[in-house]
């Protein structure tokens, strides 16, 4: 039998890798949040920088995910009171936890790219 | 300064990751498509006991997330000439290539469980 075989899986690890993989989609899914982040990996950046890092993010789903990406501690707002308003964004200590994450998709990626671009 | 100082990205890196990131999420991205592989990493399974598996997966969903994931290979689909006809569903040896990313994000989705889970 091919090598599946051997690494699969016992009906509560299974249990158990769904439920783990669940909560992390539950906070970092979607199409654009690990995006945002990997953008802010640069270093800290205004909305209008983030957005041009970000191809195809529009004003509102940028504005509502940089809002969820606080609440859940990746991201800090800060506030310089110069004239005009300074507000950037930036990556939290926190945020450096999905750096396992962020790598093994990125190599992922990289390593699939011309199949995926094959992909009719 | 912070760690974070020292891993920052340059804007050809950035650019890089942020490409390979985005053609992995628009392949393995969205709610479901990882967590019917996980279900599958037990041994091949039929339609119903993926959607049990996959709790809260609509059987209209399943079926359009499992034809995709076919087309895009990580999935196979056999049927069986059995009185009634046995279809199953199980992984394809090219979807072996998602075992890092899928091993990083359930540890990274165990380690911070309880503080996910006490979100409000």
């Amino acid at each position: 039998m091919s090598e599946l075989t051997t690494i699969r899986l016992s009906e509560q690890q299974c249990r158990n890798k769904l439920g783990a993989v669940g909560d992390a989609l539950y906070v970092i899914g979607g199409k654009w949040k690990l995006r945002i982040i990997i953008a802010l990996e640069q270093g800290h950046k205004r909305f209008n920088e983030i957005q041009r890092a970000v191809t195809g993010i529009s004003a509102r789903v940028l504005s509502h995910e940089l809002k969820e990406l606080e609440i859940n501690g990746f991201v800090q707002r800060k506030v310089f009171a110069d004239t005009p308003v300074v507000i950037e964004y930036e990556l939290t200590q926190y945020s450096s936890t999905l750096e396992e994450v962020l790598d093994a998709l990125s190599r992922w990626g990289e390593m699939h790219q011309r199949r995926i671009r094959s992909q009719p």
